[in-house]
């Protein structure tokens, strides 16, 4: 039985991004289940296996699979069945490994910032005890690569998806806006002159790719560079941050 | 001369938040800059100095002294004068040290998120080569002890000020409110019945304390425990969530 659920966030592909406390709970936990992303995304199940060889993790590795999400559904269902279905393949690889103790899963970034498992975890019957183990985001491996402050001097900072970038355009006030989840390159529908982007991708590995210039100059830049990196690897997690530059809120 | 200044996060007080990478760098640093906050904050340089010791780092510790700032210059005045001013010290107190090498500076959560260190690097003269180690912020220590996630389903986070909350209400196009920086405990100004509150000072930490709750419910037991720990300690460091309870929108 699943009594006590590690959620280790190991922030996104640098061993260096790894906490001393995630490095413990990954070194304690008794078994780490581990997804299998299928074709084109067994990079990012190589890249877990590699950490915990790493770190001499001793722990048994149970796989699982990811389900398929119906994409006929609307969205917030779509989300919702999709993590019931994710519950379930947890409990039937735990149930087949026939492990015991604590279980750990390791969060690429932070186990709360636009993951899920926190909302999957509580789908759990029984619930087990959870424990969070923060990790780094890829806000901030965005902005500590390019060595530029998350925030302006007193500003706000908002933290939104591609998707409701393109319904909603940019959050006006707000002084700082980052931007995950978007595959469709979204802030090429902004125009302002003003406007200042910092851009990344596969922040933290080896693979790092930096972009960075007032919008309307690089945009098309950064969407050749994504776009032909997306190619080669067969997958691309980026991120990026937008700020209007103006004589109180310069970076 | 500083040509390399090395700005590492080192989370928010506790020593399993250290990152791999930042370790190493605070390890490999010829010399530590580490503030002398002033009476009743020297908990926060003992933290620091104490945390060199459990990794067995081996630069030299140099400290240098926070300048007051000027209370009677509008904001971004005081803030831009009280940088420039801290720019002044740490080149006094390197240039007193006669050290040589890679400089670090232990940034309390990330170096970027409402910290001004890379604003007082971009001042010093000649300009070293900054680098950046992300570190664990309040807010993901924040929603990892509480086990909550940062952000709803498709939903958009903002992270803004004390200040900002009193002078601008509630941001509406948010689903979670990040609030730092609020000495003031302006929650308390909010009355509608559908806001969820989670607090925590002193994140990471051994003192740490948490209350959540409906905002309504808890705000006077949240003053109550953060006026109270304040006297205590002498300092007080906390931030909290605020999200309206919805459907579709639940934690």
């Amino acid at each position: 039985m699943l009594s006590d659920l590690w959620l280790v966030g190991i922030g996104t592909g640098a061993l260096g991004h790894l906490t001393l406390q995630g490095q413990n709970a990954l070194r304690a936990a008794s078994t780490i289940l581990v997804p299998r992303k299928g074709a084109g995304k067994d990079d990012l199940a190589d890249l877990r296996l590699s950490l915990l060889r790493q770190i001499d993790a001793v722990g048994k590795v149970v796989p699982f699979d990811m389900p398929v999400r119906d994409e006929t559904l609307p969205y917030q269902e779509r989300v919702s069945r999709w993590h019931d279905e994710i519950a379930v393949k947890w409990q039937e690889a735990l149930a087949g490994a026939h492990t015991d103790g604590p279980v750990a899963l390791m969060v690429w970034g932070d186990p709360g910032l636009y993951d899920s498992t926190l909302r999957i975890a509580d789908r759990l019957d029984p619930k087990p005890t959870v424990r969070v183990v923060p990790g780094i985001t890829a806000l901030q491996a965005l902005t500590a690569a390019h060595a530029v402050p998350f925030n302006t001097v007193d500003g706000s900072v908002c933290i939104t998806t591609g998707r409701r970038l393109r319904e909603n355009g940019l959050p006006q006030d707000a002084q700082s806006v980052f931007v995950m989840l978007d595959g469709a390159c979204s802030f090429q529908n902004l125009d302002d002159p003003a406007l200042h982007i910092w851009w990344g991708a596969f922040l933290g590995m080896r693979e790092e790719l930096l972009v960075s210039g007032p919008l309307t100059e690089v945009a098309e830049k950064i969407q050749k560079t994504r776009s032909e990196a997306r190619s080669a690897h067969g997958w691309i997690m980026d991120t990026y941050l937008i700020r209007r530059l103006t004589e109180t809120c310069g970076a």
